[in-house]
């Protein structure tokens, strides 16, 4: 199977899945579970679940639990665009070339829909069909990726730099925990949902992760310099013009695409020894840094 | 040791614990960190952790377990404050007597204190000291009680009931779910982290929960009617003010009032077998109704 083809099959699987997990419309509350379902069920890229699941092919793990991790953690990423793009946080109308939740419904219904889709997450991860032990340290690491020391905590961080930019390293430290903490999660959720991984083996993984976030950020901000609101589906060049520091404004164009290259190359290298089962990983970071090209 | 005293002591290790398991405002990101515990450390009545501690002490489960399930419920009761009171929901600047969170802080701020609290009420029972068994079936129990099924989907109800009035049993269904379902968890919560009853003790004290959450919302209403803003430490009359259906405005202050004896009484029934291990629920239901006399 060609890689663009497994990829759109995770999206199909991933996209019934949600739906499944997702309550129905038919039941009440039934704006809020609407809400919730026009948040999530948008043809949205999956980037997270694709990464799980290509964990989950060195992993060995099983089709159904990985459906389970790809909903709990797109839940957790879509729950904070939705609170995002808030009025009063980013104030965006436009996400995925759809109007925002707030927008679409109204502010109330929006924050509820964050909450309730952080929520959600947690009951998916205690339904998955994994062992207890594994259960735990799935909420572990989805837990510990989107709070305060993680997603959450990068949001502030991101918060408080409107208009005092941070430096190279401050500014790796808020993706690190913005973006990144949730992208290398997804890694270490479709590792452990196989439940067979030497320690090392799922470290290996990990630094796998580590480097694909930051690879993720560096092409993110390529982009929002770069691509039109069209291409992107979202307002573009959004960061540049609230004045928040990006990898573009940092290093320039040129030395930003240099160093996505460099992230690039150590994907490749961590994956060398990985054989087939390591093939979609590889495939993933190449995919990513070719949007910029 | 007296009820009263006992209860002081839940509340003052609650406390020492939700200080254990919060994120030192000494760490970055540090305004997000002292905001969160702004919010939960401000000596709240802990009604959740109290009711932890009294199923826990009929299910013989350990203290750090109970302290566990204390803070991560009392965080998912304060996030959902901390987001209730926010301008797009209820817009109350007072909390127990102080400045709401996002009056002190700002609204962004308040908005991720709600996320990243949820959040960790999660971390919190991954690394609560009981079996992954166990974990799971806490995550399990707070997670449905707290989401579109429970605490959210309640508030979710109680919006879009403003200016439509809900008759009585949509009322009771709304308070179930807004209130009454994290109450509930609460003691199902404290009955799992001991690891020992039967299934029809389980039932038993799931009854009593599902009485008690009633009766709290009974007991909140009439005191929303009856009592002053200084006594409540938030704005009285609010509810009234603002159109939304109370057991009052439904039942009349004597009607309320007769209902929530009758809730009292099953409570105190339901609890008759348990001897002395269940005695501290009884005295918790007891103590409820007396702030209405």
């Amino acid at each position: 199977m060609t890689f663009q083809l497994w990829m759109q099959g995770v999206r199909q699987r991933t996209e019934q899945a949600l739906d499944h997990y997702l309550p129905s419309a038919t039941h009440n509350p039934t704006r809020l579970h609407e809400a919730m379902r026009y948040a999530c069920l948008n043809g949205g890229k999956r980037l997270r679940p694709i990464l799980v699941h290509a964990a989950g092919a060195v992993s060995g793990a099983k089709l159904t639990a990985l459906d389970a991790c790809s909903v709990a953690i797109e839940m957790i990423h879509v729950y904070s665009l939705v609170h995002d793009d808030m009025p009063c946080m980013d104030d965006d109308t436009l996400r995925r070339g759809m109007p925002t939740c707030h927008v679409q419904f109204d502010e109330a219904t929006a924050l509820l829909v964050g909450d309730a889709l952080q929520t959600q997450a947690f009951v998916t991860l205690a339904d998955a069909p994994v062992s207890a032990d594994t259960t735990r340290e799935l909420v572990r690491t989805l837990a510990r990726a989107s709070g305060a020391a993680g997603m959450a905590g990068g949001q502030a961080i991101d918060l408080a730099s409107v208009g005092h930019p941070l430096n190279e390293a401050e500014l790796e430290q808020m993706h690190i925990m913005k973006t990144g903490a949730l992208i290398r999660a997804a890694i270490r959720m479709g590792a452990l949902a196989g439940e067979s991984l030497t320690q090392t083996e799922l470290d290996k993984l990990d630094s796998y992760g580590k480097v694909l976030g930051l690879l993720f950020q560096v092409v993110d901000d390529i982009l929002d310099c770069t691509g039109t609101t069209e291409e992107l589906g979202k307002t573009a060049g959004k960061d540049a013009a609230a004045d928040k520091p990006t990898y573009v404004s940092l290093m320039g164009l040129a030395g930003a695409k240099a160093f996505a290259d460099d992230l690039l190359a150590q994907t490749q290298h961590l994956m060398a020894d990985a054989g087939q089962s390591g093939q979609r990983l590889k495939d993933i970071a190449l995919e990513i840094v070719q949007r910029t090209h």
